[in-house]
């Protein structure tokens, strides 16, 4: 038999973000040590982002456990406010934050359109939710009921989905933590101290309306310098691009190395009725991680297909692309140019050049007052949206979606880039 | 004879914000040992902030030592780009921004119109440097002219005294360590880094430009959830209000308790004239800190007039008043009413409600492009302001002064307060 | 009528050391508010240690709401382990921690000797309590026996004084954080979640046993790196012979500055029957704070008696006395020798010289087990003191007690101190 | 053409430890780009600690940095203290430490004896430092001498490896920091400002003597926490039992899953020789790590094997088995007692319990003078040990080899453990 200290060692964990995250209840220790989610110990929170920025190594699985910790927090809070909140509904929202990110692949958002081309991990985490509802029962229907907006109480699925939820609370601390980019952190605990609920929302009280505004210039400055970095993209779309061709290469008949269940995925192009039909599918996406895909990749710099190795040599040995961001799109006739000089630098076929320089658009808005908003509470009661409420914030500048676009190459060929910024 | 050891344990400063301080030269250390300096050690920074932020005890010294520290590392930054600084002219640089805040009275900024009535700390600060330049010479000379924009290279005056300089990069990041709001805490190290050398001014690389704009943020930040905190304006108006009747009191005959140089400065209207006209003043306001004011306070609790009595009672016990902000006046209707209630309160004259009901405007704007300007150096060597070259901070928002007016009153008036924020 | 925000606005302090720390009742919310706690906003926590760690400012105010803030972390950890501590309980812990520095006179525990000549702080504190209870109550009741040790459930006591109480793990945490001396952090955080109470007293799990290591460690650090650094015991001699000489002064009839309470403590040697027999005593100490004796030693700079004018300026301008340490005790041959060197120097009566020649024995032992003990609770049930169940901490070792002999003198004076660490 | 401002992007590295690092020499710029380096990112620091801590991730990429990060500020700080150390000098020193773990192979020190059988990582780096040499010359002869402790100054090899090295420096504060242990945080940047040289090996000057006794104390407190943490101890043996019945399934003409030159080090024991004799081994083990291993593990969780594929799925699924700690060794009879019960609860053989139940010994001497000696210089030039230097840590407590004997089997075996800690 298990003694107290026993069972309490299990259900403390060290987060470096955090100090201790505590983990009470015996049904969410259950949902941890799952298979289904000890798979996010393999999935890296960004992607490729540790090759710009080492430390940023972190994975989903520590990001799931610290939305888990912050939404503890804030349900503890908004009781201590007089908000009713039932010992089923928490766990309810406990679970549903847990297992909001569930649905990822390797590589999280950047293979997401890869691995599966459809539908995206939001859909993918409904599906592993009412898998684990056969084994775990009632706790998951109320999960799933907030995690898709169809329970009553309203807010608490705006915890888990918002402009101002616990997934952003948690990845902004976290990335700006783990990348060493320190202006990206924000104040969880004051932002948490200052939620309160009105209109079965939750709002941010007066005084904390500056710590608002910091998170949300915190989370642009995390956008540009980290999420959408140069280098970054760059790693990202060489990987997009790897994947492309394997895909291409197997359906041309060619033999690669992969792990069984990754290959399921590298054959065929699976989209969402394939995961109704049938279950092998979403048994072998369960399986993959990013072991599976960056050990295939290592193996494939020796591939006799010139494309594939020297996509995957560059990505292997951090010869990574150069990126050329500006405010107006790539003139084709330009880009035909950088085609024509990779062409010749590596001695391949024009159609083939697409794989070496790409052009894509990252946007970003600091935020957006259509989808939801981020409400403040005055004393009186009022209730205003943030850029109302605030002196300095106006609707028209942070909505603003800003648009940059960028042009990938190989660093060998010199770009006459008189138009970047 | 000291030897090594000796000495260097003597130059070795341990700072909670930034580690360790070194003073490598010998000339510096003097300065800093001397009486003039080390008065700053009973100055605190923020004056009474620390009644609403238990922690704001820091005081001027610890912050000019800090400026101190990063103009160090900002010149070393400097050279290590390619800009040649002289030992003569980091030397001066750094004795300028030593002393730069020499001239601050008791209770910093709070006290700097009722002590000495004019001129404010910067002049006060000249005539303290020129004073010290009779014991110390030419490096003063030269640190004089920096701190006073005479000197020909004028980036290093801007160093001393612009919106990007030493005072506000060590200012931000010790007031915010210090009260605990963490929102305000700046990457020094990440700024200093970015710094470069434009048009002889400082100017940042573009890929610092994320940072600079949380900079602004967070010093906007810092002066509305700090500096202009309703409580810290509440108790520093009492502590105005407190100086004020104890002049009027002694121009009326009374007897107060006070130090004889404290005496000095309560007894006279002090000018720019009599610092020059009478070697005096300088020496006993180079006498009076935090301890002269505070104890004095302490002592007239008990005095007989009931303004002053009951002014210093409730700052020294933290009865502090209650403020109201609006953003438009309030009307002096409204406050003769506020005024008539204080008159019963404490049965005093109506004349002398001006000492209990204050009104005042607090103004700031985040960024003053017309003062000078934080420019941005771009790759191809193109310099910008930062409101053009941020895709979001734009000049009208950022420059826009935010003007808010406040009144104080005793907390016992319930103010009929339907146009307050 | 206030509304739940202003109430809530009141009641959440920033501290620098956890972040926030709540006040959540109202009686506890009034005691902070009470003159008698408010003062001790007044008394730097660690004397004149700033005058060698320039940020060590913190005030006994500070520290006393962060051992609240521990205490009602604890309890609520004791709680979920399954002891019962009931409502009143708590109360009477978070009131008696409050309160177990208020008897704390100007510079701490520098002039525990020299203002009030007995009792000890301890003893006022409760004398202070005894007052406190006359307004406030029952709860206050409960909160004295608890401080003395007479309420039934003893481990409540011992949260309050012990060698691992919250008074201890506040000042080593807040301490090394002021001071910057980051050897000394103890994470406060894991060893109250190892906490457990067993026999009636608190004992830490086992897992936590290199946590306590660490804390003991940590303890004895800050000891001989910061309580008794060398020159933070020169400049407290330098005060304490201070306030000798001005009570000498007195004493024979001359008249110095100083404010009527203070004055009060300097011209009559008071001892407990004082406070017991007038309660003028216990007014007159709570009038008294670092500024009344600051200002005055200040003032005395221009007395006449060349002792204390010299003594005086020699602590405001911090040329501050050499100290030298040894294992044996100075010979009184060559304590006369530095004597005779001091007379001459200043031109000073042989018996004067003993404000300006001090030596003392400076000792401390890591961790004392026959007070009591610091006890680990295994797996099994056993409990086992830390020095047994440590692998390499041995009771021999740590239970030495470290005595060091340390000698002050003016700089001028070069001491033959062929004996010397 | 590349400018200064693109040039420098490239030198400066974002690290959550220390800040930035920069890296100024372009030879030493060239060697962190090279694949032999590049391939330490993926490369875990603690192997699979992070099952545990799960912070814990990140590479010998990143630790190596650092430590050429320390290495730069420590002989910033010895040439100011007036040592002569050379520009050749300071880059040799630079590339010792940056390559002295070059050698390691995936999952670190945990496979250390698996995957290649001999030597060890040390005589691995140098096998990789002497192949470096042949592209990158004259500077990596003088690391080598360095790190082979055959140059001139000994004192350089020391700082690369020793009891108070730039290794352990990084190690434990980086551990400390990923794995979130705060009590194994310690102050590099004062250890390092204390650094001096006397005898031509590294001494600490006294006043640093308790930041070393807490450095000392530190790393023990990380041994037994961290290092040899009983899930931990689990884990990594669960590790080396599945290298070893792959490497016996091979043996016995089994086909398994691997990369090609992971396939290499499972089919044959590779040792010294080999790497002599054919540069493939060279070759083949620069394209190891991480993911080449783990991946194989989780394609083998479907292996007909039985022990083979238990093993893999209870690692990758994290059904770690239970590890028992006691101070004398388990009873061979007691042994045999629990392979029985696993035999049965697997249906397997009896000598395959092997791979399911195994006893080690776990040792660690928090510090051993008999190897080298961390020294303290007084200011009157003595040079002493630091446990005869200390009041407190003696060296028959430190040097002390704290010996543990453990036992792990499944979690599902209900062990009799009368005798365990």
């Amino acid at each position: 038999m298990l003694n107290r200290y026993d069972r309490n060692k299990k259900k403390i964990l060290n987060d470096p973000v955090y100090g201790f995250i505590s983990i009470t209840d015996d049904l969410i220790f259950d949902l941890i040590e799952h298979k289904y989610l000890q798979r996010l110990r393999r999935i890296k929170q960004l992607g490729l982002t540790h090759l710009v920025y080492p430390g940023a190594l972190h994975t989903r699985f520590h990001h799931v456990i610290g939305t888990m910790h912050l939404m503890q927090k804030t349900i503890d809070i908004l009781k201590s406010k007089g908000h009713a909140i039932s010992a089923d509904e928490t766990k309810g929202a406990l679970i549903a934050i847990l297992l909001h990110d569930i649905g990822h692949g390797p590589y999280s958002h950047t293979l997401e359109k890869s691995i599966v081309c459809e539908p995206d991990h939001e859909v993918l985490s409904l599906i592993f939710m009412r898998k684990l509802q056969e084994s775990f029962g009632d706790p998951l229907a109320l999960a799933i009921e907030i995690f898709s907006n169809k329970y009553k109480k309203k807010f608490l699925h705006k915890l888990v989905s918002s402009q101002l939820d616990m997934d952003r609370l948690d990845y902004l601390k976290r990335d700006s933590f783990y990348t060493g980019v320190s202006e990206g952190v924000i104040n969880t605990d004051r932002i948490i101290t200052m939620l309160d609920i009105a209109n079965d929302g939750p709002v941010i009280e007066a005084k904390g309306i500056y710590s608002i505004e910091k998170f949300i210039i915190a989370r642009r400055l995390m956008y540009w310098q980290v999420y959408l970095h140069k280098t970054v993209l760059a790693a990202e779309q060489m990987l997009i691009q790897i994947i492309a061709r394997a895909k291409y290469l197997i359906a041309n008949g060619e033999t690669l190395f992969a792990t069984d269940p990754f290959k399921l995925f590298l054959a065929k192009n699976v989209i969402r009725e394939d995961f109704n039909s049938s279950p092998q599918y979403l048994e072998a996406f369960a399986e993959i991680d990013d072991y599976d895909v960056f050990t295939s990749i290592k193996v494939w710099v020796k591939h006799k297909d010139k494309v594939l190795s020297t996509l995957c040599n560059n990505l292997v040995n951090r010869h990574l692309f150069r990126t050329h961001i500006q405010k107006i799109p790539f003139q084709p006739a330009y880009i035909e140019e950088v085609k024509s000089e990779v062409m010749k630098l590596y001695d391949i076929d024009f159609a083939d050049t697409r794989y070496f320089v790409f052009t894509d658009v990252a946007k970003n808005s600091a935020y957006d007052p259509l989808n939801d908003k981020i409400n403040i509470i005055f004393k009186d009661g009022r209730v205003e949206d943030i850029t109302r409420a605030s002196d300095q914030l106006n609707v028209e500048v942070l909505s603003k979606t800003v648009t940059k676009f960028y042009l990938c190459h190989p660093k060998q060929i010199e770009a006459v880039n008189n138009s970047v910024l």
